[in-house]
């Protein structure tokens, strides 16, 4: 049985031999395993062009990427520091929430979902509220598609002296992303993303000096970005159990990145995805949510037809029958669905989405 | 390649048909993935003798096992309530850790590392300490391989009307458990013990009465118990990403527990492997950490030989290369190894790893 497509934000399609490299069990305490997370975490820094010798840390943490992002959080924003939430989109408002049942001294500036957050703003904020201490921004906003300019966020943060948090779980490793040059003091990404490996963990990517000073911050055991970090170094292992076969398929993962050129080769194989959805969508003339400017190229959000014929379940479920998964919409506003073209996907496969597409359409006698 | 056998507490050896379940990718959100979880969380519910009709709900974590215990610490005891531990192992100190930095009102009870947890102290405490309102204990104490009399203390804690909280991550699917004769409330275990699936995520089997009270409770957002489970239930779908290949390993492991013919028949293989390993390591001079009478059949700790010949790691090693992973000790106060014999593990193993002992001590020259 052929897997379906996914176009989705992830879990994502990966190669076939991504997913062999976890029929093995490794033992959590055992050398070879060790040389897995050890090699994993110096390819990460080596993928965000840092690394230890440059200052920088990169701590692995179970779970998905909510688990990761609420590991910064809980762990980096001490009792006496302020964080200051910029919100554009669902993902935005998880850290809000994260904020509020950690008790943290927070603020929160809302953007509409269909704007950018605002740098100028952003400095305004910075003059306003001298107390914020740590800035949390999203790079690749989900809900919509929209990419924040988190250079320029960054440069605001760094002018100003805040620590800079920044949540590019949708882009890293699909987007050229130097942490140095961005200024970001913590990023974090997931298994099951733009690396194209398989959930299971999320990875921090952090600037050692202000990692250091998360020791005793944390708000629980299990989150504890610090302790696990520490425990990381001490012996190479995992506080606890780690997902072993995840790691297997994400050090797989790493290596078959390479092979297709690094993250400037994949970046450049997602845009012709996306570019070739745009002409496709635009031909049958379905409209985006969002202004071309702010795009990004990981997903996009599409407005329903307006024919009152569409229906979306029905239109969901004809795609899926011919194994193409596409995403529901999450706009608080407005129905619109989504379309992924990250993943182990190709020009070929986005065609043949778009034939599906049209084809669906036409029996759903749908007009555009 | 082929793998080594594990003799660990997990992460475990597993069938190969378990690990190809892994070689798929499903959308988190689509039906086939959503009837996977469905299938599981209904199985598990089944597993430990309950079910919805019953009035208990089973509820999945991300993560490890721990992330599900400190689900459970974290979002079941309320502002107002108090926890009593009952520690006898790294365990049960872990739940303390918990306990201490969500701020909980808590009391611990330690127990000597070689004994078990006394239902008669139980009772005592719980009278004296007439605030306690929850009571967390270990069933199978993997620091040592003791068994705690979960059900006396599951009867101590029904007469006093108190929430019984059982941490059964080494022994559920490995040990016969009915959660309502246990007169458990909540049940953690994980997806790599002896259900024998791969790690990446815990679950929680729990009355639904004492779930319900949870609610608004936690101190996360991410292992928010009463969340997460409100999620499934209204959709079928994870809050947050799920570790999709795990999960559908996890239900091949469920399918291949039932073939061998469920909890019971995998009972008595750990048991056999038990017998044998025992024998064998009594013939070879080795001591038990543990008194006869309150170790396990899950994982059992051996004191190290008095010979100062015997280096661990060089014992460790050695079997290492014959493909035998054997495990540290975790003792507080003395020298000793662990070795476990659930998983994928079958009596001519555990004659493979007594041999493998056999003629490492000798290369050694270790007399035990």
């Amino acid at each position: 049985m052929k897997d379906k497509l996914l176009f989705t934000p992830g879990p994502l399609s990966t190669s076939p031999t991504v997913k062999e490299a976890m029929l093995r069990d490794l033992g959590s305490r055992d050398d070879e395993f060790i040389t897995v997370v050890k090699e994993i975490r110096s390819e990460l820094l080596r993928l965000g062009f840092v690394s230890e010798e440059l200052g920088y840390e990169c701590v692995l943490m179970q779970g998905s990427g909510t688990f990761g992002v609420e590991s910064v959080i809980s762990s980096v924003v001490g009792k006496k520091d302020t964080l200051l939430v910029l919100v554009n989109g669902a993902y935005g408002e998880r850290i809000v929430k994260m904020a509020k049942v950690h008790g943290l001294n927070y603020l929160v500036h809302s953007f509409p979902e269909n704007e950018i957050v605002r740098p100028d703003v952003v400095a305004d904020l910075l003059k306003e509220h001298a107390a914020v201490t740590h800035v949390a921004c999203i790079h690749s906003e989900t809900t919509t598609g929209l990419f924040n300019p988190i250079d320029k966020i960054g440069a605001v943060c760094k002018v100003n002296g805040k620590v800079f948090i920044v949540d590019a779980m949708s882009s890293f490793g699909g987007v050229v992303m130097d942490m140095k040059a961005l200024q970001i003091d913590f990023l974090v990404s997931s298994s099951n993303k733009c690396i194209e490996g398989v959930p299971g963990f999320s990875f921090v990517l952090c600037k050692k000096a202000e990692l250091l000073k998360a020791e005793g911050n944390a708000r629980s055991l299990s989150l504890d970005l610090f302790d696990q970090w520490n425990g990381l170094g001490k012996n190479g292992q995992f506080r606890f159990t780690p997902p072993t076969h995840s790691l297997l398929a994400f050090r797989q993962a790493i290596r078959e990145l390479d092979a297709e050129g690094g993250i400037a080769a994949r970046e450049a194989r997602y845009k012709k995805n996306k570019a070739l959805l745009d002409k496709g969508m635009q031909e049958m003339g379905f409209r985006y949510y969002l202004d071309h400017s702010i795009q990004g190229h990981i997903i996009s959000s599409f407005l329903y037809p307006q024919d009152p014929t569409f229906d979306f379940m029905q239109f969901y479920r004809a795609l899926s029958d011919r194994g193409l998964v596409i995403y529901p919409g999450k706009l608080s506003l407005m129905d619109a669905f989504r379309i992924g073209n990250i993943g182990y996907i190709f020009p070929n496969d986005i065609e043949a989405l778009l034939q599906a597409i049209k084809e669906v359409l036409e029996e759903m006698k749908v007009t555009v």
